[in-house]
């Protein structure tokens, strides 16, 4: 079986393990106020150019995602987000059990778009009605899409207008920073937003986020906040060690190795299927792939290939997503492509 | 000033003073167990034909909302609504503040049908998302439309499918119940949903709500739900002795008597200015009337009258919300009419 | 039987009856914002010699102490009070259904001091520990004693140096300021505290209570909080009338008479069993009187009046609560005194 | 510096380490539903002996307690806990972050006992009062005590007598198996709770735990719970991996022998501090030691020693507290001790 499941499905980087295993046996303080989460921060620091923000060791995305915006908003204000944004649509309420009302809306191409915005706040009257405070989006987007420079800045430029915070869930933060398309820096994201974390689950890491809080606002008893909502480790500094290594070399660093090598998988499969006149679902310009099949070719692929079956689309035919990550090989991405050229050509 | 404001700008129907003058100096238990809610109680349970029922006095429409939805659901669990739902339209995420997702879609008319709450379902996959196990209506609806027998006995039955409980805001029941195109019995109602209330405020109570739970999975230890959720009334048994007063002789109650002069009031207003070519936002069957005017007259309007305005429509048009109640005199009606007529004959 | 159970079990002062049926046909804005509820604000304001503060009129206790609360902490925040305090006591967690933890500490007598504020600090750390932000107390307290104004200023003293705010749940105000002993005027009240409100359902009003809110921290879109919490009634003007008609005329109103009145009820009650050598749970100088009675006797008094049991004491003893209000009659008073002289002479 | 500053301070056992190397390139389903997590489970089964029980993986201790209790509550019931439990003690309010009350006691030596129990059910009355759902304890204690067969039983008794579920955090509950005192199996504590975990953070994991709920009613959709409270990980196989090396072997597992170890060097402290005249604080029977100590030996201890200081005791001294670990050498132990001893002789 060859596996385009997911970017999480494999373990760390090699590089990674061998940092974990070199420190194991120190003794550190816990819950991440440690040497290793703060020599992290500081490349962190570094790398997208800012000093006075803070940078938070966390377990996973949701824990991101949820203690950033129930730190963020009063109990009466809400969330706006697109019904695909992750914390709606894939966190089981996690927002909502905090208290906080996400407005759901449809977005186009995976992406927000300031007059979304402007709809969402449509919803808005006055005490009868919560007030939007956030705007959360991805970058990339979950269908693997990027916000352009001039997107996302009309997007803050939007919030800033509007008196909101704007968080970005980078789960995928390296996908999009490595794109042949992106034209947005990270330390150009860093400025546009509030709130925005480094994807490591998805990256090579062993499992862990680096939060970062530009706007002090947020930043208040943040550590208080990720106790509160579970997601303060105990051996903080493992995710801290974890960073080091994945981002020991800012721009040269294996994170931006890894993602680009995993877009570069991507595209392949991409350019291939599209040579075969093969449509697909959106415009993914990242490490995600989602062609249209004929579910007869679904079924067969599914013999040899792991990945998920994304939506029915007309015609009987199926999206399937596909997705590449630092461990995919070159020779699984052309045992794919010729399995689909294959199975065409029957 | 005339008004056509709401249906709770004025206080009760004086039969509704009248007993709670003749037991103001009576000693009862508090929080609602005492004679008065008892009797109210057995009233409604013989009005509703239900003996297995729970009736509980509430003392507004969020409190009936909420607390019922709260002590329905498991956390993981969301409520289906429209966006135009009272629950999540206008009650400041108060569902949400008990950890709940609504899942917000758009309507038909104000109406939710058996393919909506199908779409809503679209959105669940697995342990990722919110189990959606509640349909929040309302009957009438927010935009004054009712449902029908066969349109409530569709959504009823796709909630059996799906094993969810129905729910049904009856802020306006009067009004549903009342109307010249209602096919839908208050015992038919009872008989397809797991909860209602009969809503007193905006029907000639001074305040106060039925809340009727016919379901027993959702009655449990529902009094600890309510002091929990803040809607437990230390003096409970005022609400008790309203509906006494308002229901005291079933279907020809004052309270059925209030509201069928509500509706005939809005059905002169409707009729009169249908006549002079005036359209209408959405299909209201009850006591909102809304005209869509020229923003002039509107204007002109408002000098004299006291009403909401609506929503922008196309070409500067305004639709607005006339609201009618038991209170509201032919005269004034007769006042509103001709002066529509007047501001478009200029 | 006569009544002693609660000075919630009758209804309204025949003024508060008369101003509803005055203003029972107006108009009026809903949801608190009406010519009623901003004059009685003002009586309200003049009365304790504060312009800067905010009045909100609220349906219940409850309402006010979890609103408030909850619009005063941030999310890991904790309020401290007694265990006695209603708010931990008698409100089935409501407070706690916010997320915010009550440390909960054994008072003396019923009240908080300074060093039992410390000692609940002792609880805290840091990011691993709620941070005390709170202190609410009840003036009178729940057994009926009072804060003396050094009390009262020693406590405030102590949350000024921790950074805390001080919350007085006044159910029972009136109780406290027109008690023999008592030495704090509503004025300096206002002055010591953060917020408090003035019942009005437990002396003679039909319900509600008016909160003030003196310090502007606290009052953030607090109308929104009361929507979240589902305490903002519709027609909230009810509340206003009522006001209105307690505190026209200030320390001359039926609030201030009504209130001496129960006092003075209790008074006898205490004087005379005193005088029957008859011990007293607690030190209460307001108008519930807690006397320990043999058990035998507490069972015979029952079949003539109407009380709460409270608490099993020593040697088989009962203490048992009689509240007096507005309402009770100096023949019942001297009924009940009558039969427990003749009770204890058998 | 030598440490004993927690049991958490290093990272995993080498053979943790080496089974995360030899998995890593492994391709997993995501979040907890794969071969290794299995594999764990059913070793748990077989350890405690039971078969229909669930099993799951854990990130930390504070999402195990938060979401078990969340899960197994309805909004109105409550946890019954001691004040230094973990889940009140250090968690930052997280469980009523959840919306549940803990009712917070004393207890003895660090231990709940039935009568404890019973003085927190004297809160209860009826539905203004939260209803008491669960016990939470500690095996061991957060004091290092041991519950005896006798002591659980009785607790378990007084639970199946109330209808209340008990939980037992076991965090370091490898030294509770191990102590030299214990008389309670892994096989009998399964059977006398609803839900407990085996804790891997403080016993040789690089970070989780495993959550065992052999109580079906708590069992309701558990993973959707997981996901809602933050605590579902992706790379979820890491931790069934580690528990697969952790506990290979049942009672010759690593697990033990590393909790073993950590007793043992506990005991040598206990035995020689002891020897010296010391006094200790509580009666720690497990990994921990708190002597009482001069506060001038503790601030010279410091220079070499990592410690928490724990409380101020009388006479100016102070208990510490040090912690052994599996990683402790004996090497450092008698390095401690020879310390102390010199520091009592000058």
């Amino acid at each position: 079986m060859i596996y385009f499941l997911s970017d999480y499905s494999q373990g760390a980087h090699p590089k990674v393990m061998e940092a974990l295993e070199r420190t194991n046996m120190e003794h550190s303080n816990g819950y991440g106020v440690d040497e290793h989460c703060e020599h992290a921060a500081e490349i962190i620091k570094a790398m997208i150019g800012l000093d006075e923000c803070q940078v938070y060791m966390m377990v996973g995305g949701t824990p991101c995602n949820v203690t950033t915006i129930a730190a963020s908003l009063r109990p009466y204000e809400a969330v706006i987000a697109l019904r695909t944004g992750h914390a709606y649509f894939h966190e089981t309420g996690a927002v909502e059990a905090t208290g906080h009302r996400i407005v759901a809306m449809d977005g186009i191409n995976g992406k927000m778009t300031p007059e979304i915005i402007d709809k969402a706040w449509e919803e808005y009257e006055d005490e009868h009605t919560p007030l939007p405070k956030m705007v959360y989006i991805s970058q990339p987007t979950e269908c693997g899409s990027l916000y352009s420079k001039e997107e996302m800045t009309a997007i803050r430029n939007t919030c800033l207008e509007k008196n909101m915070f704007l968080y970005v869930d980078g789960a995928r933060l390296g996908a999009a920073l490595t794109a042949e398309e992106n034209d947005l820096s990270i330390r150009e994201l860093a400025q546009l937003c509030d709130a925005f974390y480094i994807g490591g689950t998805k990256n090579g890491a062993l499992f862990g986020e680096a939060l970062i809080i530009t706007n002090r606002e947020i930043d208040d008893h943040f550590r208080f906040m990720m106790k509160r909502q579970c997601s303060l480790l105990a051996k903080g500094r493992l995710i801290g060690v974890q960073f080091e290594a994945l981002l020991e070399g800012g721009e040269n660093s294996i994170y931006f190795e890894m993602a680009a090598h995993a877009n570069e998988m991507a595209k392949i499969i991409r350019d291939e299927l599209s040579s075969l006149g093969i449509e697909f679902y959106g415009v993914s310009q990242t490490n995600q792939v989602f062609p249209i099949l004929p579910a007869s070719i679904v079924t067969e692929l599914k013999k040899e290939f792991a990945f998920y079956e994304w939506a029915p689309e007309k015609d009987g035919k199926i999206s399937i997503r596909l997705v590449t990550a630092w461990g995919t090989k070159k020779e699984e991405v052309e045992c794919l492509v010729q399995a689909i050229k294959q199975l065409y050509q029957r």
